[in-house]
Formats: C-alpha cells, sequence, structure tokens
C-alpha cells in the first residue's frame, strides 16, 4: 500500500505546513510559475529543509491533491444516508459537497486545475478517487430513477453535470451575494433536485 | 480605446499563430510554467521576432483572453431570440454556450483558469466581457420569471449555476460518452430548463 494515506499525505506538522504554503503558491502563481525554492520562502525554511517531507513539487502537489480528493471522498460519503429516500439523499449529497468546495476553495482549486501536472501514476490515483466520489452521487441517482422518484434524460450526463456543478464552486466563490457555503449548499441541493425532475 | 479589439489582439495571421501557440503551451504547462522563449519555440521563431506582435507573456495572455471572452459573449448574443418564449431562449442561450465551451475546451480552459495572471486593468477589462455574458442570461432569467414561465429559489443564484454549469465544460470535456460538444449542448439546454422549473 504505497499510496496509503499517511504514507503519501505524510501526517507531522511540519509537512503539513510544508503543503498549506504549497497551496497558497500554488493559487496565487500557479504549480508551473512556482518553485520549491518560493515554497520554502514561505516558510522561512531551506529548500534542504523540505526534502525530508517531500523530495519534489510534483510529490508536494500529489500529497496535496491525494489529501483534497481524499477528503472530498470523505465529505460526500459522510453526507449519504442509504435508509433515506433518493430526494432526500441527494439534496443532502450535493449541498454538502457544493458547501465543501465552497468552504475549501483554494485548495479545491489546486486540486481540481494541476491535475495534469501529476505523474501519470500520481494521477490514476487521484482520478480513482475522483471516480469514487462521483459513484457515490451516481448511485443516488440510479436509486432515484429505479425507485421512480427521480426522472432524467440519461443518468451518466445528469451526474456529470451535478458533480461538474459542484466543483466548479470553488472557481467562482465567493461572488455577489453567494459569500456564505452555506447559502450555495442550499441552493445547489435544491437545483439538484429540479436537475433528476424530483416528484 | 485602446481596448478596442483590433488593439488587444492583433488582426495579423502572425499574431493568430502566436496566440495558438501560446495556448497550446499555457494548456500543457500552465501560464506561469511557460516562457515567452517556451513559445516562440513552438513556432521555430526568437522571442525577438514575437516582441512587435506581444511584448510581454501577460499581454499574450490578456489578447488570448480578450479574444476568448469576446467570442464566448458573440456567441451568446447570437444564439439570443428576444422574440421567443423564456424558455426556448434560455435553451437555446445554455445548449450555444455549453457546446461552444465543450469545442473550445482548450482555449477555454486558458481564458477561465489563468485570469489572474492578468495585470489588475486587463483582469478588469476581461470580467467586464464576462458580466456581459452573464447579463444576458440573466435577461432571460428575469423574463421567464416576470412572465410566470420560470419560478426559481433566486435569479441570481440561478444564473450564476447555469454560468457555471456552461464554465465548466472546459475542464472535463471530453469524458465518458460525452465527447460531442452537441451532446453536450442538448443536454444542457434540458438541465437549464428543469433548474429554472420551466413550465
Amino acid at each position: 500500500m504505497s499510496d496509503s494515506p499517511d504514507v503519501v499525505i505524510s501526517p507531522s506538522k511540519a509537512a503539513a505546513r510544508i503543503r498549506a504554503a504549497a497551496v497558497d503558491a500554488f493559487a496565487s502563481a500557479g504549480y508551473g510559475g512556482t518553485t520549491t525554492r518560493d515554497i520554502a520562502a514561505r516558510l522561512d525554511m531551506s529548500p534542504a529543509a523540505m526534502y525530508p517531507h517531500y523530495r519534489s513539487k510534483e510529490e508536494l502537489l500529489f500529497a496535496i491533491s491525494y489529501e483534497g480528493h481524499t477528503e472530498a471522498l470523505k465529505v460526500v460519503e459522510g453526507a449519504d444516508r442509504p435508509g433515506e429516500e433518493p430526494s432526500v439523499r441527494l439534496q443532502e449529497l450535493i449541498s454538502t459537497f457544493a458547501s465543501w468546495q465552497a468552504g475549501h476553495h483554494s485548495l479545491a482549486r489546486v486540486v481540481q486545475y494541476e491535475l495534469t501536472a501529476l505523474t501519470p501514476e500520481h494521477y490514476r490515483t487521484v482520478v480513482a478517487l475522483r471516480r469514487s466520489t462521483t459513484r457515490v452521487v451516481r448511485e443516488v441517482v440510479d436509486a432515484g430513477v429505479q425507485s421512480g422518484d427521480f426522472t432524467i434524460p440519461d443518468a451518466e450526463g445528469v451526474t456529470l453535470a451535478l458533480m461538474s456543478l459542484c466543483v466548479d464552486v470553488c472557481r467562482w466563490f465567493p461572488a455577489g451575494n453567494y459569500t456564505n457555503p452555506e447559502d450555495i449548499g442550499k441552493l445547489y441541493g435544491d437545483l439538484a433536485l429540479r436537475m433528476v425532475g424530483a416528484a
């Protein structure tokens, strides 16, 4: 299990500070525009002192992406209530995921937009986590179609749109009157029910 | 009018080739990870030969962003049919905008995700274009509310969500069975009607 969370993310406080500084650096200058030296400088560290934690900028991006996607998956899985009706489940899932994207928009931006800078192996690992998150939503969509609660043109397309709507929150949040993650959650939970044609 | 399209974008064929090479370079390495030298190298040009067209990487990003946002605005304005019912107008607008984002996803990614690298003045110019695009959609949403065709929780929030849904297409397209811009347009036009609770 070379990809177990502890190995990839590194559980020390020092490593967490490095990841936080890297998120800030990537968010302001982009991954391509940031050097490990820039990140170390934000922490008054030497690049050599960072090396035992993360041996390269890509390894650091992988740790951040892995952590962010693992966290998103946990949040979505934690919000699902398999005993409830599909409408209740979907509203809660989408509302929670959209709020989370709003509340963590700097992290989410790095995690979503810099993926292509990962090595192919790391990319596959992160994409698998993302697929698991999508699967939670897809299962609820399918459950609603089966029970007759949802009427949709295409389960794949509607799931794609629901995920896309939530993910894109990190790009624009905050905007206008939408400055509170909870308000976005409420709005998006309602929109999700409309999108699936909930009875 | 220092911001007239011709001045900003530069209408020559050579300039168009430079912008296309820059979009490819930014799309693969990010704006921060690309130098003007990288862009010139893609065209077998010297950086000095690029200078008369674009004096800096930021100026080139501005030209690309300005062109992309102007084009998006034109496409959305061109798709609006003020004589029709709000439902017909909204479906056509969202369908056209979503297809366009799918068909131009590399350009759209640069245009959407690298905005923060612009100078404050250039950023304001581009954001004004984006606001004009949003306004076209907002007017149709408001028209539908006024006519009683649409029932929505909040016009600002629903417009934000509609725009967000379309913009994010450039991030994930293509995916799974959705590899054709027209299919996305069709799906999203239908979802838009659901989101506004069209009668």
